[in-house]
């Protein structure tokens, strides 16, 4: 029987990728005088790519490679006030207001009541408390986690350290890579909903998910719903 | 009696603020042929006090500011290429290799013997766990904390979640702001070593350690040898 049934935050509870599409399209459009349009966005994520295990995850970081990539791309011709743009790019998103995906906040209220409920969030730890903070759901949370990546050690870890049997968990998120996978590989149990943006890296290998049992849902709110039925058919 | 031992990293076990100052004085030399240098370091210290809010503690936001400072002390002069250069020059502290201070390894190992031993770390979690591993500490410690912030709601928060007595909780910091007051405040007990170089935002108002006791000491290797007495007399 499941017990604990854990969140992710970014995507899942609220918005966060699209905030990401927004300040592209203000990256590209900055670089538009100096570079063919189609070749902003390879270079933009070869270089995160490039600085994710010096960097991680998180706006700083993404603010980062913006920088680089636009020196990178205009040949050193961007300018300096341009730079200044993009620097302030970054600082909207870390004070962007958090906006909670439809349906969350009753959700989470309502398996509050049977439930114990988690939040396991991946990201800049200074960023990822602000964002907690500002969704004014801090206070439901039986516990919350930040990590900075979701991989089954991970998991693993916050399962001992909270003394949950594999078996009790419940994870609910958006990226099958960082959400699914993982939990399913350490024996737990995970639902996956899709949020219309994927940041690429994220993206997983359909392969790696063969032969593993998990289910996918249009909506957080169909989730006290089917739970149920859904635990004793995964 | 204390039973718990909790160290602070950065400039407490691994040297931390030596690698700002180097690369601060990379930062002045860069910026030299734009602006008088005494104006250079109140500039990013601004920067970095007006940044905090958004960015937290960590090479990233420090990165950042630097750029940030250099487009605004240059009057909008600085290149790509000087741009770019802060860049590595961050990316350059973030792959550091992490250097143990003296003594610290043995002591750790032996006080390791009688005390639980924790680590409660400021700062960016992926930067933090990061020099963790590379400190080759990881596995010494019982418990490790990573925080935004070393406020006298943090400490409480981990010795709760930790089953920790304030009465058996030793922090050993070198930052009298983060490592010793708040500490005291909440009735743990503290010793201050200070580190030869403290960032100016860390320094404690004089002041506000009035009426509170606390040892300091000049090294970590004096901390096994007169820690019976240390704890009878704070």
């Amino acid at each position: 029987m499941v017990d604990v049934i854990a969140f992710d935050g970014d995507d899942t509870l609220w918005h966060n990728e699209t905030l990401f599409s927004v300040t592209q399209e203000k990256f590209r459009a900055l670089l538009r005088p100096y570079v063919e349009e189609s070749d902003i966005d390879a270079s933009l994520l070869a270089t995160e790519k490039r600085n994710l295990a010096l960097f991680g995850y998180g706006i700083k970081g993404f603010t980062l490679s913006m920088i680089e990539t636009a020196i990178e791309v205009s040949g050193g011709r961007v300018t300096a006030t341009e730079v200044q743009t993009l620097i302030e790019h970054g600082k909207a998103m870390l004070d962007h207001p958090v906006e909670l995906l439809d349906g969350v906040e009753e959700i989470i209220d309502s398996l509050g009541q049977v439930y114990r409920i988690m939040l396991i969030t991946k990201g800049d730890l200074f960023d990822q408390e602000s964002k907690i903070a500002r969704s004014g759901l801090a206070e439901r949370f039986w516990k919350i986690e930040i990590v900075s990546e979701k991989d089954p050690d991970t998991y693993r870890r916050i399962l001992a350290t909270n003394d949950i049997a594999a078996d009790d968990f419940l994870m609910v998120g958006n990226s099958v890579r960082s959400d699914i996978l993982p939990v399913l590989e350490i024996g737990g149990r995970a639902v996956h909903i899709p949020y219309h943006v994927t940041w690429e890296h994220e993206q997983a290998d359909p392969l790696s998910a063969e032969g593993r049992a998990y289910r996918t849902l249009d909506s957080i709110v169909e989730l006290p719903l089917i739970l149920r039925d859904l635990v004793d058919a995964i």
